[in-house]
């Protein structure tokens, strides 16, 4: 595999570790996140080391691409707990882990982890989606259930949801009752997070939908009414001076774009995500 | 063919009735929009049948399904009377229609027969083309005549056009001269349909072309410059406790669109009509 | 659901059952083979009813289009003992199943349901791949294990595989030596089956990847090298006079084939092995 | 227009005219061959204008591009006469027309014209589909239809049919007691036709689907089974020293084929008809 | 070739010189934009000849599709040479130019070329990169330098850069040391351009990439976080009543966006520029 | 980079060498080789390491993936030097090279270099066109001059051509004067190639588009009547028990087919030839 961008320290060396996660092992409608991690190596030459927005260059940090975890298909419950030992043994090493998935449901193994060692962690979510179903098709584990599968372990009113415009009406309920609950648009981030403090471990979770279809087509679920590549980084700037432990990027079904704008957007937001996560 | 999403309620029991229209005989540019109504089915499942923006579920409303119109291609005027038969058979029996078509010349046979039996109906045109020749390419019935043709059926003055932003220079003027002509944006929607009272029954044409092509590329005619997903649906929802007896959704091309996005949003579009049109 | 071609016949009726079976869960190069009975049902208005090759028409026969499996992912154990289950319902009505697929995989649970109603059964396996692996990334359940999965239950000298190109060197090995291993191309298909006699009963199981990738571009692992259509078709010929009581078609992932011409030839392989499979 | 090709002989010098007929106005399935003859202009810098088949360079012969027909659709009638006019007038001045669809139907307005001037005219047709309804989704007009409707002018037992594999069982039967049918390969190709005297007028009509849908997927009802490029030129070849006086080449769609090798396979068609209805 | 629109004044009787310049031998990342100017003119048939943006009608003025440059590849300074004469040409016979390329690199002999005449010019630069690196691959000459390599020519102070949002650290210091560096946006263009006065000539060069891949998915090198067709088109008429007296428009390479989208924007970026340009 | 397939040998160690030359600067209808070895890489892992045609394992054999070539574009002189001079590098360490264009033109620099260390070299060449032109726009160096530049360096009777169908006339005949030029098919290739002795060097130059667009349409300049895969791959299997020395596998444009068939096609040529050209 050719390393993402500049992420080209060794591991043992890096405080960042981007790691891929090519599990769509439950998605329903068209799936092929599975070729996301692949498809943003690919791409990411068109892109420069330097974030004009942060004025950092990924050259000055120390940042690894720990490559592909190797999944099978067909048993998800053995995935899921090989990504949460793959996170065990890397925040045991002091790293923090940005991920790209592969579908939703790997945030469930990644943020168990890490609430293992930041157990006062806060959650802050982008989907165009819930994530709030306690089955899906008769099954507990699924993209559509992670988040409420998540509840169960941390404290609801730690999740912090955005961006939020499709759903049943139980989880829309659900979520407004028991969750931060921010649909439709990201207006007023930066307020609605300030609750958080400077030293409170965050983890972040992306998923890519809750970017509009216009700049996002390649996804299994597009949901039109989505937010734009900008309204999505300047919320993440937000996070500038916070203490973002863990993130991971996901949904990115590359195939159904042939343009490929969908992997760019998404290798743009990694390389953001990195730089925020990184300190001097 | 399976129902569109939710729309399942048998016809004799329906109030809204459902109809594709998939006649594209008149297309000049790039065709296609026949198969518009089997493609919004085939990805109907990607959306939920609950909008958080009415908070409103298909389940509590009696909609029908009603199938495709068969027509046949090569003999205009014959397919416009087939069209105007069906409506007029619907609009007997008390139905509303939500149509999709095809092509936007499908609006004049159903507007000639809402006309019949609502002789005071408003028409609200969202585009992004004028559609007021009075020939084009030597003939009288075609997409780019359809509101011309109507306006010998209704007046003018009834006639409220938004996102215009193209047209021969007599079309503009003319239209900016005898209907209410809103051209480029939505804004100020709400206050400039204000004249039109709460039970004067309207019939919305949406040809989906107001919409950006950056939204909606699976068109045949993409015009630069139109409106956002979001400003039509905030446009739509100003409907809401208004009297709208009929609508149509016309010109989604499918197969110019890969990722299915716009035929994700044409069905998202009708999803939202068909609440706006339904009575508890 | 639409019926696919003029499967018609109300299945308590029906002679032959088409079932679609759209379940992928163990694909791992590229996946979308559950879309496979929805494309083909899209895209049978292009062929006629009548086959010139058989003089048969699709209306002289009792034939249903049962619509699709509801099946989940994730859990791959539980969706084949669905899919046996409802193999064995079936074949206690006396049906004759044709399945689409769907991955590979479907045919064990279904050739497995066979065998307990049709002990002495001959199963015809055409394919690239010679699908004889003991394991497959540490799954014994997956696409390519099916065959050797189903050498449990029968006789390998009953399996008959044509068409194979690729494979590990075991499992070309473990083919030649056990079963009938008629690797490369059809050449001499009917002496090759000519031993098993005009009462015995069949299934045929048709990955269509056996054909070469530029009649059949979509599907997940094509393999250059193999056969034309009309030598599949000539093959499937030969079985005109013999017992075939179930088949199933599987690995068509349409949406790696824009110009759908995959999906149109899995939809006339479905049409001449479902007139093959009607007695009158 | 640029010129197709080396077609740049002026019209009035010409012997053959190339002549672009874009309608595709009762197309069924999908349409686009109206595109057809911008597209094969698009691609024609690939080829050469040397054809080592025949030993011959277009630079040697008087042959131009007349541009594409102007018109309109919605009104077959209309149109069907337009080219008929432009038929006729091209025949008066002593042209030899190699016209590229559009659609199929084109072909009755040609060989209409083409009869006046020469009553003993043999029609030579390649094509997947027989084209021999009486009536077609209720018209008598369509591209399904229209070597019936020249069976009114022209006696059956003038037109070979080649490489038909598709049709009704009616329009079959019909077929092979009226025409000289010959379906499924070209083999024997220049025996079929050996009863043709050198000197007798011939008018080719290829719809281009004839071809196998592997080197031909941009058409609009791709029909598996179909003949190699090379199968089809090694029949054109066969005209070589005859006296072909009108051709065309229809049912190119190329916005299905991203490729484009379905456009450059029916300009390298053209070219060799240009060629082979050449004299020096 | 067809002139692209209206643009079909004789070029000895025209004010405004269109030209393509079908150049991309430097790209690095995706190439194709020497095919933009076939496809802008392909897709022309989409748009009117009427601005309402201006309420001009390009029939009012005296526009010359000149057709394409004729150039290969393989000798970058060749092909500068080249450009750079037919300029000088065009300028000495009085003519204003508007080019379509090809790749950024064509600016630099075209604003050589200008400056020999109008020492004075302005240059107004829209784009997603910086274009001032010293050096790319090596190699002096390449789109990634064409804005320093006419900083030699032209003092940086009369460069204004908008919209860039994408370099290295190096060119961004030096872009906002230099030139009149605007980044991100085009918020506040009028005011930012408002020292230049009435009668100073300005070339316009818009690297379309300077939209966001939403609505320009065609390009090279896409950058997520890009201005609307409608921010990019309302900077332009800012420039009414000033003295435009050449512009280009690069980097569209339509194979990339199989909707077209990207096509009909270039196209009507350069009907809008053209009609600015224009005067009665 | 990954390595393609199982070519993991440490440079050091290997006896083959594979190489990526991602150069496609002289392309003059559609370009995009340069992205060809990324692409044969990314499809790789569908191809097993195995061959049943060779019967031979890659995992038996020292070959190692060296990666690309790092390139520039628009000085192609400077590029051919950089080639020659690593084929150079890699000859004096006594590999075998086996290199992944890019364009046709790479052969001329890697031939170059092979004839100072093996002065009896025969060349033997696949392709669609002669690549015998003495000039192409001009260029003396051009993907259209290839083979006639090496005939400067090798005796053309030490050239044998198989499968050209396209050219101009001057080039044909030149072709058919002096080169071993065996035009169309690949028909009797083993009798053609009989007199090279045993231990005689070859150098096997395979330009892809010598396939059938049918089975190769991803490439820049496809023509129709082309070869099928197992004719290819018949022909070079011919070569077992010969000294084959070193071979070039170009002209694969991935961008243009999604299916990816064409670089699976490439990817499996190239396990082919490396076989062949590993010595126990």
């Amino acid at each position: 595999m050719p390393d993402f961008l500049a992420f080209n320290t060794p591991i043992q060396d890096a405080q960042i570790v981007f790691l891929g996660i090519p599990f769509d092992g439950t998605s329903v409608f068209r799936s092929g996140s599975r070729f996301a991690p692949e498809a943003i190596r690919s791409v990411s030459e068109v892109l420069e080391t330097y974030s004009p927005y942060q004025e950092k260059d990924l050259s000055e940090y120390r940042i690894c691409d720990a490559g592909d975890l190797p999944l099978l298909f067909g048993n998800t419950e053995k995935v899921l707990s090989i990504i949460e030992e793959k996170a065990d043994e890397l925040l045991a090493k002091g790293k923090r882990i940005i991920a790209c998935g592969g579908e939703h449901l790997i945030t469930y193994p990644l943020v168990k982890s890490y609430l293992k060692k930041f157990p006062n962690l806060k959650l802050i979510h982008f989907d165009a989606h819930t994530d709030l179903r306690t089955h899906y098709l008769g099954e507990k584990y699924s993209h559509s259930t992670v988040i409420r599968l998540l509840a169960e372990y941390i404290d609801p009113k730690d999740i912090y949801q955005f961006g939020i415009r499709s759903g049943e009406k139980e989880e829309m309920d659900w979520g407004m009752k028991n969750t931060r609950f921010f649909p439709f648009t990201l207006e007023g981030f930066a307020e609605k997070i300030s609750d958080i403090g400077q030293e409170i471990p965050i983890y972040v979770t992306i998923d890519l939908d809750v970017l509009d279809p216009s700049c996002f087509p390649g996804t299994g679920t597009p949901e039109p009414g989505g937010v734009t590549f900008i309204e999505l980084l300047s919320a993440l700037l937000e996070l500038r001076n916070r203490n973002t432990v863990g993130a991971d990027v996901v949904e990115l079904a590359p195939d159904y774009d042939q343009s490929k704008i969908s992997s760019i957007t998404a290798a743009k937001v990694i390389r953001e995500m990195a730089l925020l996560m990184s300190q001097s």
